[in-house]
């Protein structure tokens, strides 16, 4: 009933039932979150069309489950019993580039760095970098309020969006279209609900169209600052440093041995590793305030206990280090199944985090390689298992909930930027005041009163 | 009743029923809205206190109405019918200033000001910074989602909101407290309830205590560029060309002769106002970097016509003019009722918006002031009136009504950062889509069925 449903309001090319493709379509890449059997997959391309699914699925009572590349670490875009897959990924025209007021309007298929190109054109920055931007879209990253390297000093991707339609259902009538949020760089007219669905992970309606706010291209080169650790302790030790100097990097990356060795033996990127950990900051402060910095910064990696820091004067060099770190998490993945963590502590708990994670790795004898936004506080611990090994997999899973248990006693938050999805909704009840979950049900009741958007995710 | 009921939980001195003490709280400073009389004021001195006041007055179907300093310019604090008033100008604690991790937190009555004060002993910096900072409190700040000079590069009072308590109502029982937010930079766990809390004036509940970001304090002293226009619209494209040409200034202000010359006339700061207009920009790039960006910013003003541009050399006289900028509306108020416009447009509609200004001003006869956060595209044209000129009155809430139109065509806010309050109900209906209207309905009938919080104001 479903699939003649759908058949008769959309063209047949959008409709996908092959069972193949259907399994690609159904899951993003948590490891190991529960994936249901999906009806079908839809791959809209229009608001027209996405209105139509939620308005038939609404109908016959059939969940929907947004999806953009499925770069998610969370399972935010899984499948769920009986579901209707909405692919939002092939809706990718960018229909403004707005030079004179810094904003762009894109569809939520863009991917981040096909816009970050088309915006630089105009001499225009889109900051948010997620290590996903080669493939994850804009629809994603807002549903899940992404971060990236530069968001230390640059905001994640709430601070971008201005406004954004959506289909939404509830009150409004499932299948309605909204505008929400507003074109300008301030606004305070009513509720801000385009923030709300900011980081909502599809539950709360589907994104067809985003407003965002750009910068100026940052001129001039930035300068690079790495520093080399024996131990991970000293190298959170550093960064707390860092913050307590004032400094302001526009990225402060740790990333330690396995991760580099990673990348290396994939891209070949001639990196030699002597070090358990480097530091890698970026300062992109211009002139001699930028020298300045970066000396700064090299001397507080100093006394922090660095085996050596330096500026790098060779920025194929300082590219290849940056690489690496976007690089990690792939390269790891090519070795076997990756569990991802997504803590934040508060940044002067890093030195104590850290040595946590090192004891819970040993504790459950699981191999954890991480790299970290450290200026933000923000860890990826990634667990490395072997494919088909059982045991291994149940100790990460434990290693996983125990490195939440820990960040939510240091005062951090079980997810930074890769959501809740599936993964850490133990975690989100861990965290939260009772009373803050009872208003976000509330809020979820009263604009999806069916439970239709993305059902079982986040709460 | 109510009297009693409070009277059996609260300290007698928390009570105010004195008629004039009562009128005095019963009210901000928004021209001709609307207030009610109020049956009682409490001044809370904890968050135990409000949790009190507001399960009594869920109780007994009272209407609560929280307010901070009472600076607020759209009516939002003013009293309902038979409402308590819940004055939380005496939580004055700073409870935490933590420099390793550039938060603080407070209570809702401490001054914008006082703040600043205090983190800046510690090397901070907290920078929103709305024209009543010396007067009004975090609290109203964060209720309004208030923004000011420097939110232009720094972001307005939402960007610096972690987390926050507040007493809270319906699916949790009024009067339960509820931690909303986080304490990290980052975090995406459930839907971003603190965010909506901001600028929700009240109407979702009592914020108790706020957690911000805070900045590290900027080092050196900024520049100060200068440009007089002999029109409004000249200004406003000089606006228009900084942004376009990626300037960056930490203010970038706007003030005609009529607010110049009642500062002038208040405080004798010593300006001559040789000009129809003044454009102010503050650049705070350190060093050279600095220097070029103040020399482009006075060609891009010469450019668009400026009479006269120049770097002020004289630091004296800068601070003179930013004080004016602040005064301004204080300053109008001297000489009879103000009704104060915000509204707020695309930078690019500026010239255009000025022009439309000008043009109400003549077609209802209304003496129009205009001051502007002009790099934003947010705009205060303050209408002048002599006290009891009834037609005045009549004329100048015309033109109020008729900028808002205007500003609505022109892709624009009916309020940047005032808030809805009272006064802007029409033009937020006219501003916004229904379906969006529609899902804040929904959430404020979710989070607060019995209409208790604020009744009547934004929504």
């Amino acid at each position: 009933m479903l699939l003649e449903a759908l058949s008769r309001e959309l063209p047949a090319d959008r409709m996908v039932t092959d069972p193949d493709v259907l399994q690609s379509l159904s899951s993003d890449e948590a490891e190991w979150a529960p994936v249901g059997p999906a009806a079908v997959a839809v791959r809209a391309r229009s608001e027209a069309e996405v209105a139509a699914v939620v308005r038939i699925a609404a109908d016959l009572g059939t969940p929907i489950v947004p999806r953009g590349a499925g770069t998610g670490l969370s399972g935010g875009a899984n499948a769920v019993d009986g579901c209707v897959i909405l692919d939002l990924s092939r809706m990718t025209a960018i229909r403004e580039v707005d030079v004179d007021n810094l904003t762009c309007v894109v569809e939520p298929g863009v991917v981040n760095n096909d816009l970050k190109a088309a915006v630089a054109e105009h001499g225009l920055w889109y900051p948010p970098d997620p290590a996903s931007a080669p493939w994850s879209t804009i629809g994603g990253n807002t549903a899940t309020n992404a971060g990236g390297l530069c968001c230390l000093k640059y905001g994640v991707t709430r601070d971008y969006v201005l406004g954004l339609r959506a289909v939404v259902g509830g009150p409004a009538g499932y299948g309605t279209t909204a505008w929400l949020g507003r074109r300008t760089t301030k606004g305070v007219a009513g509720y801000d609900i385009a923030g709300l669905m900011v980081g909502s992970e599809g539950t709360l309606g589907v994104i067809t169209e985003i407003t965002l706010r750009l910068r100026p291209a940052v001129r001039g080169v930035p300068r690079t600052v790495v520093g080399a650790f024996s131990q991970l302790v000293d190298a959170g030790r550093a960064v707390a440093l860092v913050t307590r100097l004032g400094l302001t990097p526009s990225a402060l990356e740790l990333l330690d041995r396995t991760c580099l060795a990673a990348v290396n033996e994939w891209k070949n990127l001639g990196i030699e590793a002597d070090a358990a950990v480097l530091l890698l900051a970026r300062i992109d402060t211009p002139g001699e305030a930028g020298h300045l910095e970066a000396t700064a910064m090299a001397e507080a990696f100093e006394r922090a206990g660095a085996l050596w820091a330096a500026q790098s004067t060779d920025d194929i060099e300082a590219e290849a280090l940056f690489d690496a770190r976007r690089l990690a998490y792939p390269a790891l993945e090519r070795l076997g199944p990756v569990l991802t963590e997504d803590i934040c502590v508060p940044r002067s708990a890093l030195p104590t985090m850290l040595a946590a994670i090192e004891r819970i790795a040993a504790g459950h004898r699981v191999r954890i390689a991480t790299i970290a936004h450290a200026g933000d506080g923000n860890l990826h611990p990634l667990m490395l298992t072997e494919p088909g090994d059982d045991d291994a997999r149940r100790r990460s899973q434990q290693a996983f909930e125990e490195m939440i248990d820990s960040a939510i006693e240091l005062g951090g938050t079980v997810t930074a930027e890769h959501g809740v999805g599936l993964l850490k909704r133990r975690g989100l009840v861990a965290e939260l005041d009772p009373a803050s979950l009872t208003l976000q049900r509330a809020i979820k009741g009263a604009l999806d009163p069916l439970d239709l958007f993305n059902p079982g995710k986040v709460l």
